[in-house]
């Protein structure tokens, strides 16, 4: 790929990596509203948004919006309106960044600007799989007072989290069995080499596992079942918002849960940032 | 799973593994057609289709139709007409089949009967591609003068066979690329630890394997790619035909080729006809 | 194994699961000087020695001896003089325990008895070797900005710890490298699908690592190596005293060290008690 | 390395491809009594045993003696007596070979020659030991119908074509159990998640298996074991003579056994020999 010049601009040490990614590949790098990030040499910090408009292409964090209409910059005291931040841009510079909303992509369009959405791409959430898979076996190896190794582990579902995720516990050791609804889901988890259960009927099949690591954005985990995890079972919910289990219940019952969002850029945000520019670049290749 | 009546009819192993299979779950299990598959006394084997239209469940092979009209049965030295053999067959029956072409399912709702194709499964396509993978490690290993450990394997694509060889190959201590096309394909194959290739910008970079295994059903590996190859590198296409390698080609430059179509049935029928009975269960489930 | 009557005495978490460990296989055990340890009511809290010389096997804690001639009982506020407890015992019983030294044995002389060292066994070296591989791949989870997978990894010598902690990174992912000093070690560390390097010879060869674990005995990373390492590599050493790195010349060069010691007891005890007891179900099967 | 000139002796297909993967490294390789094989430009065929005395390093074959007194050369119509080769080559130059008899090693004496055994060096046995292991993998993939995906096997003995054995058949999906004697073989086959049996009390649990590979070199599989495997289990035997199963029973029994010797260079002998020039690479670094 030929050099351009870039802008990354707020957000967390995921896009502070990102910016040395960029640089280490050879590329002219600068950050904005990152003033609290580690950054080499390489990488320009610029003083104001002077210049943002030679740039080619100009990275926004993720999430893009922090409160209100500001850009997310949690490693700055600066608030930046992004309206401001738009101001400066022009149309024929590609803008991108990651879970961009409805109120993000109005205030772009107020400037004429089309900002491309990162974080919707297939192959970011499947390189964002392998951190949280791992923060998932981190999590296990703090919590557990058995070692992974040889211990009955249960994923439910088998999307890319948990395919990952029932992948490295199995590397581990663990004895897995894979919970999801759909045949083909079952047929991928057995052809992997783990054990099965149907989604809706784990009822009478919980009283083995010391692990249960949940990846199935609904309430899979109620007090039916929470009721029926052996003594000391550990639960890891990795869904999103409102997580698939019932947190109050589990509580009431002595179940010891750990409810882990947002992996990817908590546990490793150098692969991370890494994964954000891989998928910049592919994006940039399918415009051009 | 209550018991049932199943008919087993025509077909080769995967048949006859079929017909064991369900009688081991405890069904009653009929075969017809099978005259030279050993089979247990725990299967009947029928001696005329008396007795069919009693059947919960009859099962044709895969593919279901051999030569003409006629039932698919390599087992057999007798000709069945699959006309004579859905006059026997009621509408009530559940009846269902592999590959079932046009023609068969003409050939039925002359009767007034449907047919299922376990065929088109998903499972069934999962659960198939991993003997498919088994068989190519098996030419792999039959057929190269080194080991597979630490040999260099290239994956041409990564579907649903691409992903399975690559895991086993992987795991038997080979580096494992992939080339695919989608990045999302690339995105997994990462995930699970190989290295990438694009699949339309292979030239230049075909030099260092020592085996390649196509599974894309088009022209991947076409006289330019061919040429490219290290002296002695072996090719195994498991695409369908007309296969993803230029064989003419491939012999005029002395590239071993092993085209291997259908390993499921002769690699492993055991393990296929287990997996026909798992697909029929599940359809007949979903009926129910 | 028949059922018989052990006494638990002393130790940390470990022994407190070893109880537990031992009840649930149907065995009568009492626990002595356990005091803040949880236990089932399977498990019998002794009030005082009373019965003890009535145990077939008395099992002491790793490390059997605390401060001075005192049972090692972390968990109780109790001091238990050793000599106080062999008083109690008969060369008829079984006695054994963890890391027993001179002192030890020549009290239990005095009282003519001969205690059996469970940690000088192979077969209980190799099943702490597990935790402790899990631990180091816990820390390196924790500490690290990238991901453990393709992270490039080295991991010197490749002994019992050695070779499992080189098995589950790789099987996590990471691109892993063994160093070690005999041919052999290094044939099976390729045999295990691993790169090698010479021990004595790792000087230019060190810069591309992000993690390096040593299990090494001996200060293999001295000022000459460590100012080789990438910045931010990270390295766990999981040598005894005194350790393999100059922990010194590490902190000087701002080398990021994590000396992690004695990793079974606190990454996995309820893992730690079941391998005692398997070792000791071995050792009372070989005096039978 | 330095460069160096070889004289290759003998042999077969191993031989040819040591010579090879010496001349790859750069070294003056001349290739004797290897008549038949394929050699590339870049190895010399010697036309007579002129010039051999020049040589640093003389080759002999693995095994070093045919019939009577002559050279083994398999891939050559002519017979060379070893007495007329040695009576060639001087003290000073590195003389090796491998499976030295006693016979060889008095005729070299005659001569004043030293010869070293290439083959009695553990690194090399390891390294044959991942050839064996993959050509056990490949006699189950061609004998058996079902998958070793998910099949149940047992491999008796863990020592190092046990444990490569045991490693890959779980690789591919295999439920592997291990049969030791020592408490250490059997912590190490947990270690690496595999479960265990004793190997002296077999007797009853061998009717789950559909396959054994035994590693044991002596009689473990007797009549009253043969008994009691499943319908259809195969046996594999990789132990040398005599072996380490009743053949005469299991052939009364209709137990399909497969008794396969020299496993490195019937399936790999391109990586054998690259194993045996590593191995002749190590000997000459400790001879300097």
């Amino acid at each position: 790929m030929r050099q351009r010049y870039f802008w990354v601009v707020g957000g967390d040490q995921r896009q502070a990596a990102l910016a040395e990614a960029l640089a280490g590949d050879g590329h002219r790098v600068a950050a904005w509203r990152l003033d609290r990030a580690e950054l080499s040499q390489s990488v320009e910090r610029a003083e104001s948004l002077e210049g943002i408009d030679r740039a080619e292409c100009v990275i926004l964090p993720l999430p893009v919006r922090g409160e209100g209409d500001a850009l997310s910059a949690p490693l700055s005291s600066q608030t930046q309106l992004l309206d401001d931040l738009f101001a400066r841009l022009q149309p024929r510079q590609y803008l991108c960044g990651g879970r961009v909303d409805s109120r993000v992509f109005a205030l772009a369009d107020r400037h004429g600007l089309a900002i491309h959405d990162y974080f919707t791409r297939e192959e970011l959430a499947v390189a964002n799989a392998v951190p949280t898979a791992e923060g998932a076996v981190q999590i296990a190896l703090e919590e557990m007072g058995v070692t992974l190794h040889r211990c009955r582990a249960l994923v439910l579902g088998y999307g890319r989290v948990g395919r990952l995720t029932a992948h490295r516990l199995a590397a581990l050791g663990a004895r897995v069995s894979v919970a999801a609804r759909r045949y083909d889901a079952l047929a991928w988890a057995e052809a992997y080499g783990h054990d099965t259960l149907r989604l809706g009927e784990l009822s009478g099949y919980l009283c083995g596992f010391d692990l249960l690591v949940n990846t199935v954005p609904s309430r899979v985990l109620g007090k039916e079942l929470l009721e029926q995890l052996k003594d000391g079972c550990l639960v890891i919910d990795l869904a999103s918002k409102p997580g698939g289990v019932d947190f109050q219940r589990a509580a009431e019952l002595g179940v010891r849960c750990v409810w882990a969002l947002s992996l990817p850029g908590k546990v490793a945000p150098v692969s991370a940032g890494a994964a954000i520019r891989d998928t910049v670049y592919n994006m940039l290749r399918e415009e051009s």
